[in-house]
């Protein structure tokens, strides 16, 4: 008998129906000897509804209350849940946040859970008991109610898995698992059996919307084996894990696990700033201060000892950007800002690339033979980045896929 | 300054635009300096919707868990009160059930409030913040949610103003206040500047749905001070006190306070039973068993040392009680059971009438001089009512109104 954690965002239980048939999935791993407590989202557009009704009100919503409001989503979910367990003979009981005790900070709409009291939850499984969580929400030790921001329900299981012990925490999702890539970019993207909690960062910080950043973090901290698999076909979905135990079990190592792609992003850059120390933050802190992400940072030695500086922020904030740097660009003794926001970002990850040479040189031969340019590169220990026009993404990705070949099982 | 407690109902917070008004009358009360508690109820049509996803799983859902959800109507209220009060610099505070300290037995679904630890919420009002309560739920003394059945949102209300020692609760809704009758029958009806509890109680129960009769009762309890007011006019409303102060404040008495009626019920007669000890049970214990509830009771003397058995039931109940009735036929050693769902219920209510003879007198001959036949008497002392054929409803009410001048102050 194991204890698993299981998180169904909000597509799975987006309808009446779909909360229905999760409570049979829930039944049948009971019914195999399991001890299950269930982490859920708000029903499908929800969360959106509850917002809406704030910002009627107010454009910034006192953000205390904006908890209370947002909480309740997750809170409708869990009722309705316990009733399809219960009508169907299913011992269960709900928990808010506050009764699961997850404990948060008081940072509202975004809160970072700090413990969790899981003793009750505790007893309800030993008294066979399926355990149904609210995610996305905890109280702070006050007892004010706080939500951990968006896609904070994967946060929830995996911080719950943490705290019980759990042998392994599936989030069901709306996608059957990890792909090498888009599978709509390349049709013979091959699911993965496994990938490890960095590629998984990688992955998902780049674009694939998998899972949730933070979740994985948590996870990777708390050494809480993840499973990503589909709430609407059967499968064993990805099974997110340690580099060291990947290594140990599997000695045939993956080279690539896959390639990730944002289009999200537009590239600004700086040319014949005077090459002084500092220069790097007298353009990025004006850029911070308006409170603007940067990703993709590179600098370049240009033309009689100034240096060109390029990097880029999400699309949203493109023309803010630009803005704030023209005004400095006197300040700078920079001779001209410019700035491009139809690029696309294409990486390369993998655990493997960290003790082969050669992949980077490989990304860009391919890439080459394509006709694509190469606008920025930048690199870490199990990736490789290029920024590419946007209209070569697909192209991109697929020669990439294939020179790599991903669709072969390694 | 004072202390005062108020409570809206889902019509008076159904909207966006509706609870940014609530918020404004809330500052003008704080501005004029009072201490302010709001207890709300689910924005109007809320509860159904909620209801009816449990009933889409479930006809009958676990009570445990139908309260975790329908508790989540009350709780979008308060964090939306809270945002327009905040965004108009008005500092507040929300409180659940669970964090107002609302403790009640564990009856999921018709909750009793034991006791309300206050403290917070008397430190928030000190400290000049506007609270507000989510009505209607509370917790067991396990941390369960529990809701207090509908209309619970008065009861609230009440218990807050009775714990915290409040000056006053008002409670505001679609009517400013309670009338000598229904206005849309009498169109001289009238606002009573007061009534009693027991009037109110009388009148409540008789079909003026302007309050809860449990929360009148709690307040009667209590000693609460409770006023009845509209959300959407200006004015004193009616302000439900005790006989004891209301005789010591007005030496003019009021004799009759209004006229309540129901057309919901359904009059069962059970002819020719022996009259023998015993009857009464004999003809209403099967009806109780089936859970029916029984309101007027009456029983004659018939022919031939037999009795003559009357009583009304909800209308809902009408075909099954006769059906219950016809089987035990034999047993009760009837000769017929028969019966009438096209009747109504006039009541003439009034503290006064205890010490004034004649008052059932004037009734029925002014129902007499109408040609209304009066099928039902039954008497206590704070009412008269009687039953008459439905098609007389709004003529007696007419009558009666005129007969005892409620048009007139008194």
């Amino acid at each position: 008998m194991s204890l698993i954690v299981q998180k169904y965002g909000g597509t799975s239980v987006g309808t009446v129906e779909r909360i229905e048939k999760v409570s049979e999935k829930l039944i049948g791993w009971r019914e195999r000897g399991h001890k299950i407590v269930v982490v859920v989202s708000a029903m499908s557009g929800e969360t959106d509804r509850l917002l809406n009704l704030a910002k009627a009100i107010s454009p910034r919503p006192d953000p205390r209350e904006l908890d209370v409001l947002l909480a309740t989503g997750e809170q409708v979910t869990i009722g309705l849940l316990c009733i399809a367990l219960e009508k169907r003979g299913c011992p269960a009981r709900s928990y808010t946040g506050g009764q699961a005790r997850i404990l948060t900070d008081s940072a509202f709409n975004k809160a970072r859970i700090q413990d969790i009291q899981a003793d009750a939850i505790r007893a309800d499984l030993d008294a066979g008991r399926v355990v149904v969580v609210a995610g996305f929400q905890g109280v702070d030790e006050s007892g004010n109610i706080t939500t951990l921001g968006r896609g904070g329900s994967d946060t929830t299981g995996v911080a719950l898995a943490a705290a019980l012990k759990a042998d392994e925490c599936q989030i069901y999702t709306d996608v059957d698992g990890v792909y090498t890539t888009d599978p709509r970019i390349v049709p013979t993207a091959r699911r993965l059996d496994r990938i490890t909690f960095e590629e998984m960062l990688e992955m998902a910080s780049l674009g694939s919307k998998v899972l949730q950043i933070r979740s994985v973090e948590f996870a990777g901290k708390h050494n809480v084996p993840l499973r990503v698999l589909s709430t609407f076909q059967e499968g064993p979905g990805t099974l997110i894990t340690f580099e060291e135990v990947l290594e140990a079990e599997s000695m045939e190592k993956v080279l690539i696990s896959g390639i990730a792609f944002n289009r999200d992003e537009a590239k600004v850059t700086v040319l014949g700033v005077p090459d002084r120390p500092g220069i790097a933050f007298s353009i990025l802190g004006p850029v911070s201060d308006a409170n603007i992400e940067v990703d993709m940072i590179v600098q370049n030695v240009g033309r009689d000892s100034t240096a060109d500086f390029t990097f880029t922020v999400h699309r949203n904030d493109y023309e803010r950007t630009l803005e704030i740097l023209r005004e400095q660009t006197v300040r700078l003794g920079a001779r001209e800002v410019s700035g491009d926001n139809k690029i696309a970002k294409l990486s390369l990850v993998g655990i493997g690339m960290r003790s082969h040479a050669g992949v980077a040189s490989r990304m860009f031969q391919a890439l080459a033979k394509e006709g694509i340019n190469i606008r920025m590169i930048t690199t870490s220990e199990i990736k490789i980045s290029v920024v590419v026009d946007e209209k070569y993404l697909e192209l991109g990705v697929r020669a990439l896929h294939e020179v790599f070949e991903l669709d072969q099982v390694s």
